[in-house]
C-alpha cells in the first residue's frame, strides 16, 4: 500500500491493464452479453490497446452533430440520449473545472489564514488572516508582534522575539506533524506532487486508487497544513494531481467517460491542465503544460475542451478571489523601463546559472530519494517530516527573507523599487522618490542593500538545501513555488549587480547607450523574474509552457525574449549536465513503466532482437481448432503471460489472432458453469469452421467450446526484420500493449511493453530490471 | 501548371510521395552505395512512410547531448558534425525566424506606402504613406485631401471627389491588373491564401514548386499590389504560404532537413507558426494556429524550436517597426471598463451571429469557386479579378468605413470612444469630455452615431458579399482580416445597441446592477472583438489558436472568457450549420488528398471491405525466388502501382515484404547495364537463400539477380478483421502510404492512402473519385 512516495512499490499495485474497465476480476467481463464489442479491438479509444467496452459500440463512436440533428426529428429519445453523449464531455471538464476553482479556492484561504497563524491571530476576528487583520483596522496589533514588524522590523524585545520563535516552531512543528500523519493513515498516494505518478497514468498504466476521493480528501487536508508548516515546497504541483482525482472522481458520473480508461485520460488531461490554471492563474499556460509535460498522447480535439477546463477553473477562483487583489494574475508586475538589448547577456548568464542550481537540485534530490528508498530512513516518514519541519523553522525563522511566506518573497523580489516599497531591498539606495509616477533615478546602494543582498544568498543556500531534503518527504508537496524562490533570489542578486556596476561604470561600452541618461536603465526585479523562470524552466525542463506561464504569471507582455532566452540556456545547460528533469528523473527513480515519448530512440536493434522468447525457448501458443479445454486450462496454469496468441496449428505457426488471459480465464469458467456437455475433453475452436480433426477423432463426439467471440481477429504485427525504432514509435503513438512478431506469416514471438521499457533501459545502459511491472 | 489554384488539377502534378528526396526520377537513388539505409524503412522520421534518405543512418538519429560532449574529447572534428547536426535544426529556424519577419516588415512598409497612394502622394517626400506624411507636418496636405479628411470628412467640392474617386479607382485598378498579371505568367500557386495546400503538404505530399522562389517572390509582389487595390483581402494567410516558402528554401541550406521530406515538415510547421506570427504579432497565436490547424503531426519536440522560429520572427518585424507604434500588438485596446457578467448573454448572441455570419460565406463562396472551377470563368482569370476590383472600388468608396483600409477600421470599430475618437461612431454622443483619465458618462447617441450605424451596416453587406466573391481569385488573398471586419461591423453594432439599451431602459434587472451609476456601462469597442473573434472562428473553425491570437492581437488580457464563449458558440453554431471550415471546404473542393486527423472515423466497415483487389480480382504481386527478370518487367508495364508485395511463392502467398517501383525499376536497369550476365532469363532473388528451383531448373545456369537489398522488410501490416477505423489511425498517425493485408498471414490484399481516402469520402456520402492522386 505505501507504495509510490513510499519508495518500494509492493509488487501487483500496478495494473497493466489500458483501456478497459477498472471493475475487479470478479466482475463477470465476459459473460453472454456484450462479448461482440470485445472482438472489435476498441478503436474507438485514441489508443488502441483493448477492447470497447461493453455497452454499445456505437455508443462508442460519437456521431457527428449534424446527423445527430436529423435523427432528432425522427425519435426524440435518440436524440435526447445522442445529445447527452456528445456533451457529456462537455459537461464533465465543466464540472472539473468548477470543482477545481472552488477547491483551490480553499487551499488558498485555508492556507493562507493557516500561515499566518505561526505569527499569531487576529484579536478582532480569528478567521481573518494577517492581511485582512492588518488591513481593518491600522492601528490593531496582530497578536505577538504588530503589522508592519511583517518583515523583519523591529520587536518589543528579545523576550517576545523568542516567543514569536518557539509559537512558529511549534505550530509547524504541529501542521507538518498532522499533515504527515494523515497521509501515513489515511492516504499514502497523497504525498509528493504527484506530476510523476500522472505523466505514467496518462501514458496508459493504472495506478488503483491514485486518483480516488480518500487520496483527494487527504492531499487537500495535507496540503493545507505542509504549505502552512513554512516547509521549503509549494502547492502549485499537487494541485495538479487534486484536479486530476477530481477529474476522475467525477468522470464516473458520465459512463461514456468513466467506463473507459482511454476516454477518461482525455479528462484527466483537461483536469491537469485547470490544476496548472488555478495553481498560477494561467490558462494558457496550464493547457500547454498538460499538453508538453503531463500528458502522454494528447489528441487536438480534446485541446479545446481542456482550454475550456483550465478557463472555468481560472475563472472561478478568480471570483472567489482569495488573494483579495483585483489582478487575475498571482505576481502582477509593472516595470517602467523596457529591457534594453545589451541585457540579453546576463539574461543568458542567468539562464545558465538557472540551469546549473537545477541540476545541482535535481542530482543531490536524486541521491537523497534513492538513499531514502534503500535505507532505513524510508521507514520513519512521519519522524523524517518532524526533523525536516523542525531544521527548517529553526533556521528559517531569524532570516525575514526565509521566513515569509514563499509566495510573499517572489512577489518582492519581482517588484520594481517604487515609492511605497519599503523593503530595505528597495528603501536603503540613495535616491529621492518625488512622485509616483517620475522615473527612477540611478543610484548607489547603501549598506542597507548589500546587508539584504547578503541575507539573499543566505536564504539561496538554504532554501537549496532544505528543498533537496523536502522533495519527496511524505506530505503533500510541489516544487514550482521553491524553484521560483531559487531563481528569483538568484536573479534579484544579479540584477542588482547589473544595476550597481551600471552605476559606477557608465562608461563601460555596454552601458553607454541606454544608461548614459540620470534615470535607472535596469530593473532588477525583471532579472528575478528572468532567474525564475531560468531556475523553473532547468528543474522541469518545460520550454513554451514555462514561457506562457511565466508570462501569464506576471502579465509581463513584453518580456518574453528575456524569458526565452533564459529557459533555453537553461535547458540546454540542464540537458548538457545531466539527461533528465526532475519528474522523469523521479520516475526512473521509481521504476515507473514509462516510455518516454520525446526521446528518440537512436539504436539499430531490430524486433528479433527484443521479442520473448529468446532463442532455445518455446513461445507458449495456443492453436486454433486443435487443443482441448485441459490443454488451455494447463497453458493457463503453467505461464503467466497477459494474453495467447493464436495460430493456425503447432506446426506451421501461422497467425490467427490474440486472445486475452482475463477473457479465456472467465470464459473457460463460464462454459463448464453454465454450457453444457462441456468436459475437460472438449476441443477449444477459435475458428468459425469445423475442427481440424472432426468426424475422425475421439474428442468429436463432445461438442467443442466455440470461443471465436472473444479472439481479436486484428493484432497489431510487426515482422522480425522491423526496426526496433519503428516499434518504438508504434508503441508509442498507437498505445499498444504488445505486438506480434511474424516472418513470412509464421508468428516468432511477442514483444510486451514491457521488453520495450528493458530494451530502452538497456540501450540506454541503465538497469532494465529497475522497471516496475505487474 | 494553373492547377491548385486555377480549379483544375493537371494529373501528375501530384506526387505522392513522402519522406524520399525531392528528386527527379533520373537520379540514380538505388545506386551502389547505400542500398542498405533503404532497407531501415526510415523510421528515423517522425513518419514513416519512407526510407531513410542515402546519407548515413547513423546521422539521422540524432546524438543526444551528452554523448557527444564526452565523444568531442575524443574526436574534435566528429564533435563540430555533429554539433553541426544537432544545432542544425535551430540555426535554420533561426535564418526562417529572421527572413519570415524582413519580408513581413518589407510587406507591411510597401503596402502602407502603396494604400496611400490611392489617396495621392506626400508632397514633401513621395517615400511616405499618409500617416507618416501628416505626422511629419501637421499643416501639410496629401495630394487631393488634406490629412484630417481620412476618415470621410468635408470635402474641397464635388470636382476634387469626383477626382479623387476616380484616381483611387485607376490606382487599384493597376495594382490589381499587376497583381493577376504577375501571378499569371510567373508562379500561378501564389495565388488565394496557400493555407489549404500547406495542410495538404504537411499531411504528407508534395505539390512540386508550390513552395519555390518564385512563388514566393511573386507572392510578396503579388500581395502588396492586391492588398494595395483595396480588394477585400488579408495578407495574413499568405503569410503563412510566404513563411512556408521561405522555410522550404532555407530548408536545403541544412542537408538533414532539405533532404529529407518528413524533417522538412517539421521546419514547415516552424515557419507556419512564423508566418502566423508576424502577420498578428502573436508569437504564442503562431505556434498554436500551427499546432492546431496547420500541421498534420505535430511532433512535441519541434513545439519548442516552432516558438522559437515565430519569437524571433516577431522580434524582427518589431525591430523593423513598420507601423511606426510602440505597441508590438496590431490592435492595442485598452478600456476601462471590465466586462459585466450578464453581457455573457450578447457576447454568446454575437457568437451565434458570428457563425451564421460564417457559414453564409463559406457556403456562398464555396458555391461561388466551384462555379468558377467548372464554368468558362476559371479561364479569364485576370478578366474576374478586375472585374472584382472595379466593382469593390466603385462600391467602397463613397462608404467611409469600407473605403478606409481594413485594419485601420478593425481598429477603430475595437477602439474606446476617448476624447481624442473624433470618428462619428463615438463623437455624435451628448456627452462632454473633461479629463482623459475620468470615466465615461453615459449618453444617447446622436444623430451622426445612428447614422455611422446604417453606414456600417452597408459596410458589412458590402464586405460580406464582396469577399465572397474576392477569396478564390488568382491573386494572393487572405481572409483573417475580412473576416475580423465583417465580425467587428457585427460586433460594434451589437454593441452600440446594448449600450443605447442600457441608457435608455436602466431600470431592466439585468442592467440594474451595474449600470445604475452615471458611467458608461458598456464598451462597443468590445463587442467589436467579440464579434470579430466570432466570425473568424465561424470561418476558420480555430479555438484555443484564435482566442490566443485576439488576445495577443489585442493585449487584452481581461476578456479571455467573453472571447472564448464567442469562439465557443461560433464553432458550434457553425458545426451544426456545415460540417467544413474554410480551408478544409477548399481542400474538398479541390480534391486534395488529405486525410482529417482531427474527425473520427465512425463506421464500422472492416480491412477487408476496403483493400484492393475486390474479389475476382487478382493482386500483383513478385514472388521471392521464381519470377524471372522478364516476368517482373512484364509486371511494372502492365501496372502503375507504386510498390508490390513480395510473396514466398504464388500458391502460398506468405508475405516476405514489400519493394517499391521505383527502386525495382532503376535496380533492373542499373543490373542490366552494369551487372555481367543478366539476361532477361535471370532469376529475380528476394531471399537470401538459393531459389526455389535451384539447381534443377533451367533458368540455374544463369547467375540470379539479387534485390534484397531494395526490399522493405518490414512492412506494416493488417489484418482483414481490423477494423476501419483502427486502420485510419494507423494511416494518420504512422504516416503510412500504404499497408498490407493479410489474414493467417496470407496475403490478402493492399490498402493505399487513396483507397482510405475513397473509403472516408464514400462514408460521407461524397464522390470517392473526386480525391486527386497521381
Amino acid at each position: 500500500m505505501f507504495s509510490v512516495c513510499y519508495g518500494e512499490l509492493v509488487s501487483g499495485s500496478f495494473q497493466m491493464e489500458s483501456a478497459e474497465l477498472t471493475v475487479e476480476d470478479t466482475e463477470p467481463l465476459v459473460g453472454h452479453s456484450g462479448q461482440e464489442s470485445l472482438t472489435g479491438a476498441g478503436a474507438c479509444d485514441g489508443f488502441l490497446y483493448g477492447g470497447c467496452p461493453e455497452w454499445d459500440p456505437r455508443a462508442c463512436a460519437r456521431g457527428g452533430r449534424p446527423r445527430q440533428l436529423a435523427e432528432a426529428l425522427l425519435n426524440p429519445l435518440q436524440f435526447i440520449t445522442g445529445a447527452h453523449d456528445a456533451w457529456s464531455g462537455w459537461v464533465c471538464v465543466l464540472l472539473v473545472g468548477v470543482c477545481t476553482g472552488v477547491v483551490a479556492g480553499v487551499i488558498d484561504i485555508g492556507a493562507s489564514w493557516m500561515t499566518d497563524l505561526k505569527f499569531g491571530i487576529c484579536p478582532q476576528a480569528f478567521w481573518f488572516n494577517r492581511e485582512q487583520c492588518c488591513w481593518s483596522d491600522n492601528e490593531t496589533t496582530f497578536d505577538h508582534g504588530n503589522c508592519s514588524q511583517a518583515l523583519g522590523g523591529s520587536r518589543d524585545g528579545p523576550g517576545a522575539y523568542i516567543i514569536s520563535y518557539l509559537f512558529y516552531i511549534l505550530w509547524a512543528l504541529l501542521f507538518a506533524a498532522l499533515s504527515a500523519s494523515l497521509v501515513r493513515m489515511f492516504a499514502p498516494y497523497a504525498c509528493g506532487s504527484g506530476i510523476p505518478e500522472i505523466k505514467t497514468i496518462l501514458s496508459g498504466f493504472i495506478i488503483r486508487g491514485y486518483l480516488g476521493k480518500w487520496t483527494l480528501i487527504i492531499k487537500v487536508v495535507g496540503l493545507i497544513l505542509s504549505v502552512s508548516s513554512g516547509l521549503s515546497l509549494g502547492k502549485e504541483g499537487p494541485m495538479v494531481h487534486i484536479a486530476s482525482c477530481l477529474g476522475n472522481i467525477l468522470s464516473y458520473l458520465f459512463p461514456k467517460y468513466g467506463r473507459n480508461e482511454a476516454k477518461k485520460r482525455e479528462i484527466l488531461s483537461a483536469a491537469a491542465a485547470a490544476g496548472v490554471s488555478v495553481a498560477f492563474g494561467a490558462p494558457i499556460g496550464g493547457v500547454l503544460f498538460s499538453l508538453e509535460e503531463v500528458s502522454y498522447y494528447f489528441p487536438l480535439k480534446t485541446l479545446w475542451r481542456s482550454f475550456f477546463c483550465a478557463l472555468i477553473a481560472a475563472f472561478i477562483l478568480r471570483s472567489i478571489n482569495p488573494f483579495g487583489n483585483e489582478h487575475s494574475v498571482l505576481f502582477f508586475v509593472e516595470y517602467n523601463k523596457p529591457w534594453i538589448f545589451f541585457e540579453l547577456i546576463p539574461f543568458v548568464g542567468l539562464g545558465i546559472i538557472g540551469g546549473c542550481i537545477a541540476t545541482i537540485f535535481i542530482k543531490a534530490n536524486i541521491y537523497w530519494c534513492r538513499y531514502r528508498k534503500y535505507s532505513k530512513l524510508g521507514q520513519y516518514p512521519v519522524t523524517e517530516v518532524l526533523v525536516v519541519t523542525l531544521v527548517t523553522a529553526v533556521v528559517a525563522y531569524p532570516n525575514p527573507y526565509t521566513r515569509m511566506n514563499t509566495s510573499q518573497l517572489i512577489y518582492l523580489l519581482f517588484n520594481q523599487c517604487g515609492i511605497s516599497n519599503s523593503d530595505p531591498l528597495c528603501s536603503d539606495y540613495n535616491r529621492n522618490f518625488t512622485d509616483v509616477n517620475s522615473a527612477i533615478e540611478k543610484a548607489a546602494a547603501g549598506p542597507g542593500v548589500y546587508r539584504a543582498v547578503w541575507l539573499l544568498f543566505l536564504a539561496l543556500l538554504l532554501k537549496l538545501v532544505m528543498t533537496v531534503f523536502t522533495f519527496g518527504i511524505k506530505v503533500p508537496c510541489g516544487l514550482f513555488i521553491p524553484s521560483l524562490a531559487l531563481g528569483a533570489i538568484a536573479g534579484r542578486i544579479v540584477g542588482i549587480g547589473v544595476e550597481q556596476l551600471a552605476y559606477h561604470y557608465p562608461k563601460i561600452w555596454l552601458f553607454s547607450g541606454e544608461c548614459s541618461t540620470g534615470d535607472d536603465c535596469i530593473t532588477p526585479g525583471l532579472y528575478a523574474m528572468v532567474g525564475a523562470a531560468a531556475v523553473l524552466g532547468g528543474v522541469t525542463r518545460m520550454t513554451v509552457s514555462l514561457v506562457v506561464i511565466m508570462f501569464e504569471l506576471t502579465g509581463g507582455v513584453r518580456y518574453i525574449v528575456p524569458l526565452m532566452a533564459a529557459a533555453m540556456a537553461s535547458k540546454w545547460v540542464g540537458d548538457a549536465l545531466g539527461k533528465q528533469g526532475i519528474y522523469d528523473a523521479h520516475i526512473a527513480l521509481n521504476g515507473y513503466p514509462f516510455l518516454d515519448s520525446k526521446d528518440e530512440f537512436q539504436h539499430t536493434s531490430l524486433a528479433a532482437d527484443v521479442m520473448q522468447p529468446k532463442r532455445n525457448e518455446t513461445l507458449s501458443v495456443i492453436t486454433q481448432d486443435s487443443m482441448t479445454v485441459e490443454d488451455v486450462e494447463a497453458l493457463l496454469k503453467e505461464t503467466e503471460h497477459n494474453g495467447y496468441p493464436v495460430v493456425v496449428s503447432k506446426e506451421s505457426q501461422y497467425l490467427v489472432g490474440f486472445v486475452l488471459r482475463r477473457d479465456l480465464n472467465l470464459a473457460m469458467a463460464n462454459a463448464r458453469r453454465l454450457v453444457e456437455g462441456i468436459t475437460g475433453q472438449s476441443l477449444v475452436l477459435f475458428a468459425g469452421g469445423p475442427p481440424a480433426g472432426a468426424g475422425g477423432a475421439g474428442a468429436g463426439a463432445l461438442p467443442p467450446l466455440k470461443l471465436h467471440r472473444i479472439l481479436d481477429m486484428a493484432p497489431i504485427t510487426v515482422t522480425d526484420q522491423t526496426p526496433m525504432e519503428t516499434v518504438v514509435d508504434m508503441f508509442r503513438k498507437l498505445g499498444l500493449r504488445q505486438t506480434l512478431v511474424t516472418h513470412n506469416g509464421r508468428l516468432l514471438g511477442v514483444i510486451t511493453k514491457k521488453d520495450v521499457l528493458r530494451h530502452v533501459k538497456q540501450m540506454d545502459n541503465e538497469d532494465p530490471n529497475s522497471v516496475l511491472f505487474n
